[in-house]
């Protein structure tokens, strides 16, 4: 197979240890041409949920080769490490098979060829069994960016076989959308997993509610952050083409309360 | 024009979500060739000031090729996206047009030729609008280092309407000088806009005052931090050649409560 | 001599300030063709001791080439700044003399050739006297990575006059095995200084004491952290061969109160 320049790596190692420079170390001894672009290291640890969420946002984006993604709190037990060819081969997903990869995957267009990385002989030797993706995620993904076909890896396995992801949908019950929070970014923008065009019948002015006080807000639809007053929530249609509940110039997750899983709900003012 | 080898990226993006991964894969799909070298991508959300004078600090020191400078709280409103060359063309400067790169372009030697980024066909199509360092700046960087001239990414600008920075400047009054905490690094060290030639009249020790009770502490001139005894108050000439409030081997800024911004009076101890 | 590929970078300069991509940037006007792989820049301000230990965790993974390892509480002290040629030539480590680099060169195999970097002609004019990764340490691992010998770089010493490490050992004492935290990592499980085979005599469960308040709990031997139970307290062979003290999905050092440096004694539980 063709050789890959490209590594994307997205992990919850965090960059306060040395996990992630030791990731690129492996690499870096077999497959030194590779540029490794680091996606983030910044998701809580072992919420597959943000990093499979995180993967999606990203994955339209990232350069023609390697994806290495590792969040793994079933390190060193039986789930699977797996790696999934989508976008016509174009990537190629490397990680634990426990959701993580699922939402990307389907974004992509679904997965091509998929094997189990039952081949130790493309691992390193590890003195313990609780760091996965230095021992074994690292070295397949070099070894895939290297040339190397996954059939030298492990075992063929059928693609409905992979975790499926958990992608919340919305609802509409009564005249309201029952919704909720996908994330919160850093300046505290609070992303909805709704569609523009699931509320454009409600109008220019949406009633939000949330939480155990059922807390309201009536929010106004708006193109950008500054045409938003101070004071005013407003619901933009972010980069990523979702709805997402903003404030001017500061954190509406701060000062609204709302938290990546909570439930939003979504109606006409007047309803 | 002849390529750019060398992308320097600042930005307040943080590394906890994707935008600084994203970046990176638009500007791959561009310019692989080209190596992305972070700046920082730790300044304060919104934080313009902060942003200027982390990349005025740095500036002399970037290799040659573009840099990018992603500070935006105007996104998606009319303030124009720019890139501006300086340094007889060895640096390009590309971002928004909000002060941020007013400083850096002044200390590289002040601006040559200027663009808008007014040609939307260098941009990348956008789900929504809120994500100009993904879907404008960074392809135009990206172009600008796979040697595409300035003018092909929009209309020539007068670099005198650039929008200028805020640089903090001393004033004497009555033998003391009025002055400002610049910064405060990640050492607790508080630099300040001082010149040491401003303050050499002063002598070897000088009253510093500062705070909402006029807080006054008498500081000792020093070689380095080592030349500091413990609990005493240190002005040190910094590693950009100005004067930094320092403790030894603790935090100025945290014992002291020295933050960015603050007013700092210098005088003589006698005066 | 031959060129490097890699520099590998370790430091405490944090990522909110723009120390380690002024660093790069120095390092990409000597160095260009280099790649700086980053171990990590979150030690603690000032820890010498950590650094110390993540860069003994990381070394023998990390690519042929230059290690650049600053953490410098000594700037512009008479501390020397050294070279030391490891691992047989293929490793060359870069970094201030206080005790940083002792226990990688001592895993590496101890060291070559060392010089004190003396020579100024391979440092960068400075404005001020205290950022030494930028003005000596910088220039001076990319005149490595390029090639140049460490003659040219200073006087060369006797590598027994490296300062060395501070490795805290484990002491039996009446039965108990006397120990200390090393390291508490991103997830919060708590590496001891005790390799498996200490306590192999103390059977599958462990009596842990630690703290002013004698805390005491019974660990059970485990090979992942899949196999503990909730609320259980586990003792596992971790990804570097030595026993940490740990629980299911949750943080040990929280709940447990374990920092590093901690005192931990270890015992049968009917002793």
């Amino acid at each position: 197979m063709a050789r890959s320049e490209t590594i994307s790596f997205l992990s919850d190692y965090g960059l306060e240890d040395e996990f992630v420079g030791v990731v690129k170390s492996v690499i870096r001894h077999i497959a030194p041409h590779a540029t490794v672009v680091d996606i983030t290291h910044g998701i809580a640890p072992h919420d597959i949920r943000a990093g499979a969420l995180a993967l999606a946002r990203s994955c339209q984006y990232l350069a023609p080769g390697v994806v290495l993604a590792v969040i793994d709190p079933g390190v060193g037990t039986d789930r699977r490490g797996v790696a999934v060819e989508t976008a016509e081969g174009e990537l190629t997903l490397v990680g634990p098979d426990n959701g993580l990869l699922a939402a990307a995957v389907s974004l992509l267009g679904g997965a091509g060829r998929a094997v189990s990385l039952t081949n130790t002989d493309r691992h390193i030797p590890a003195p313990g069994p609780t760091f996965a993706g230095r021992d074994i995620f690292a070295p397949v993904a070099a070894h895939i960016a290297d040339g190397l076909d996954l059939a030298e890896l492990g075992d063929f396995i059928d693609p409905v076989t992979l975790t499926p992801g958990m992608v919340p949908l919305t609802r509409l019950e009564e005249n309201t959308l029952l919704a909720e929070v996908l994330w919160v970014d850093r300046y505290g923008n609070a992303q909805l997993n709704v569609d523009p065009e699931e509320v454009a019948a409600f109008g220019d002015r949406i009633r939000l509610q949330w939480g155990h006080t059922k807390e309201t807000r009536t929010a106004r639809r708006a193109d950008t952050y500054g045409d938003l007053k101070a004071g005013e929530v407003g619901l933009i249609t972010d980069s990523y083409g979702l709805l997402s509940v903003c404030l001017e110039r500061r954190s509406a997750s701060d000062e609204l309360k709302l938290r990546p899983g909570d439930a939003v709900s979504l109606a006409a003012p007047e309803s």
